[in-house]
């Protein structure tokens, strides 16, 4: 008889592990389980399916589930797995059109159920009107929402990676937009000073930013409750069973309702559309009810072959931590590339084979207005927590030889080691040149490589595409003679 | 008393070893010798001023005598050195503008007289109107050829990269051009399958190639010419003493004479500008008769402190040979990015410093028609001739994510040794988004990776700049399989 694979989840890492497995060992039974309507959909790309770049929305389903079929894995969509039974080997799966529950047997299971938005704390979170995007069915309801109910101010909370991507889309879409971050600056994850230039960027653009700035409610109202408001106020009464006054505005909880309004720390903004940019946490709560194991960041504990604690079990993606290979410890970080790969090596193993993840380097990338941001291994900020004794430089080189029509200018910070000059990171701002220019950088970082090794590197060179020192390699020069310690010429071996 | 270091040459090498040795030691005494009006200026930027990309001329020149006079470096334009004594340690150099010569003592000497273009030997190949392509001067007098003689077809000379650049330059400056080339195909250091694509490109944009075509002479005439001629021919004469008389064209030895036509072995073409397009070889002669040995190459021969065999004199830049990473042995490889990190050695060298050259990948890119061409390493059948068991794979993908507008196709061919997988040599061909993407692939090599190393690279991904998968992810991905041998997906040390 043959072994049955379960796969929970059937986005990047899900729908990875599936094909990896199949293909691996042809002869095993695999069936996914995805809870929304569609698998193998970008989720990157949706945002630049609600600002409109992608008008073919079904080019964003990599994978139909009748092209998985034809492969010989079973997918079932609106499908959610409520329990895990280890002991059993069997999940227990909800049929979302009928509510039946069925349980399922497996050999193996590979848990891929992804993340969750988490909607903010706060009242008025769930109002109609406050969405946050992980699903396609969360884009159709924001393109929806944009074109029935022509929002004029929107509110973006959070000005992380999605943050800025939604502030694009919403803005292309023709509706003032401010940003709401809780931090001191946008991008986050970015060293401060380099975040600058996309902030001045957005507002430059028209986008309102209020940087340190918290979120504390979200206020509804739709245009009756108005009305309803000013008869109250003439009548003399200041609230109802269902709504209460404050000045002239009615406050009602209801169906009805819509968001009208962000209250911050910092006063109100005006919103008739809420996107919530950041918050969302790994969909464990299976995982824990089962006996899998945690770790430290809250996601599923995996180790390099992705399995968990639980004997059969494996996780990949959003669901689980993420190993940094510089930082040499598990983080939260459910990105794609890293929820690929790691669904693949889930796949594998689950198959009988053996593969190993190899880490992350935290390598990532934003454009947005025009601007493009990339990262790769650590922050200055990042690299001084972890206990680096940390060096930087940063230089503006331009996209082409300088004396070329159409450079633009690009900002490349190395981080790096001082004494041994061991690159740690990269950032790089700027235009469409940008993002695969650190790529180079992400290969040094897995290398191991010092600043010295890269300046020696043999890239790329003609007037029309880089300057003779491309952004990485003047940096890398300088970041060499800065380190202090050995500024070789020379590759070893030679 | 402070040392004397001389330098033979002004552009990429001699001033990058000028500068360096003077801020290696700046108790030096530097002076640079060139033969040429100007120092500094970018060869590699010439063609698009010919082409009129680069309207500012100035621009081209990275750093003026005046400059480098400034930072303590004299530089002596129209000085061409002539003789080398090594046992006195003296050049003799030759004043252009007085023709008076000098000797100059040194104590140490750094050689970076670069290439000098070779005429073909063949007939008329000094004609008026026979242009290649080294200094700002040969740059100047083709644009102003152009400007006064209105040439309506232009011929080129050899389809390496120099040869295309200057095929779209002048074919974008109104011309209609033939490229003859003695290979049977564009860009013979590429794989003929993948040159291809600029093939086409050129000829869908009315640009004529003739492959494996050899030139055989050029003929020259003037208008006076065909007006006598056409009058001895009326009076029955066949030749005078400098001219002779062929069916109804004069064929006439002077000044006054301009290219006409270019003869190859498939036939006659018109062409009242000719461009050679290769054809530059190391400019050896001062150090044959020095003494100072050459390689196999034709080159000087140096070692990895770019020393020459003559105590106290080094080399740099593409007067001579360059250590190939991969191959292990020099070869003649006369591009900028060599050149200035040569240059670079040899000024620490001869500064009393210690520095050591890496060697070349033989990275290399064009630009043109819209169309980018890149490599680095061994094609395949480079890495055939040098005895590796060669495996190949060649991948199209896109330049972004599928489903987003204005993506582009990008073919990857990755070269790799069978059994080991380890990475030999990539070539990119498509679009803008092709050079900086090849970088990957030179670190990959510096690095000594194999496919299945960089298969796991993490490199960025957002829709707008890359697919999930790149070329050079997914090719590795492929060759990794391939390859046959070991193909794990972790990286060692974990």
């Amino acid at each position: 008889m043959s072994q049955k694979l379960v796969v929970i989840g059937g986005v990047a890492a899900g729908m990875s592990a599936a094909a990896r497995a199949k293909r691996f060992n042809p002869g095993l039974e695999v069936t996914v389980f995805e809870r929304s309507g569609y698998v193998s959909y970008s989720a990157c790309g949706l945002p630049f399916y609600i600002k409109g770049d992608v008008t073919d929305r079904a080019s964003l389903i990599a994978r139909t589930p009748e092209r998985f079929a034809a492969d010989g894995i079973q997918v079932c969509l609106k499908h959610e797995a409520v329990a895990i039974d280890p002991a059993g080997h069997t999940v227990t799966v909800r049929d979302l059109a009928t509510n039946a529950l069925h349980d399922v047997a497996y050999d193996r299971l590979i848990l891929a159920a992804g993340a969750q938005a988490t909607r903010p704390n706060v009242p008025g979170a769930n109002l109609p009107g406050v969405f946050s995007l992980r699903t396609v069915e969360d884009a159709d309801a924001i393109k929806t929402w944009i074109t029935i109910h022509k929002p004029r101010h929107a509110v973006v909370v959070g000005a992380g990676y999605v943050g800025i991507e939604l502030a694009e889309a919403i803005c292309f879409n023709g509706v003032d937009v401010t940003v709401i971050e809780a931090q001191n600056q946008v991008l986050p994850a970015l060293d401060a000073d380099l975040a600058v230039a996309l902030q001045l960027r957005l507002e430059s653009l028209g986008v309102h930013i209020q940087l340190g700035t918290t979120l504390k409610s979200f206020i509804g109202a739709d245009l009756v409750g108005d009305v309803v408001a000013r008869v109250l106020s003439r009548l003399g009464e200041a609230s109802s069973a269902d709504a209460s006054l404050h000045g002239d505005t009615l406050r009602v909880r209801g169906d009805t309702l819509r968001v009208r309004e962000v209250v911050t720390d910092r006063g109100s903004l005006p919103a008739d559309l809420v996107l919530l940019g950041g918050g969302a946490r790994p969909a464990v709560d299976l995982a824990r009810v089962a006996g899998i194991a945690l770790g430290a960041t809250g996601a599923v504990a995996v180790d390099a072959e992705q399995r968990t604690n639980v004997p059969d079990i494996w996780a990949a993606g959003a669901v689980g931590e993420t190993y940094h290979r510089l930082l040499g410890k598990p983080i939260y970080f459910p990105l794609a590339r890293a929820a690929t790969l790691q669904g693949r090596v889930a796949g594998v193993n689950a198959a009988g084979g053996s593969a190993r993840f190899p880490g992350t380097l935290g390598t990532s990338v934003v454009k947005a207005f025009g601007l493009t941001v990339a990262m790769t291994g650590l922050t200055v900020r990042q690299a001084t927590a972890a206990g680096f004794d940390v060096g930087q430089t940063t230089v503006t080189s331009t996209s082409r030889a300088g004396f070329m029509p159409g450079s633009e200018h690009i900002q490349t910070r190395l981080v790096f080691e001082n004494g041994s000059g061991r690159l740690l990171g990269a950032q790089m701002v700027g235009g469409d040149e940008v993002a695969k220019r650190l790529d180079v950088v992400a290969a040094a970082l897995q290398a191991g490589w010092s600043a010295a090794d890269l300046a020696e590197a043999d890239l790329t060179y003609t007037p029309p595409v880089a300057p003779l020192w491309d952004g990485a390699l003047s940096a890398a020069t300088l970041a060499a003679r800065q380190a202090g310690g050995h500024t070789r010429v020379a590759a070893p071996g030679r």
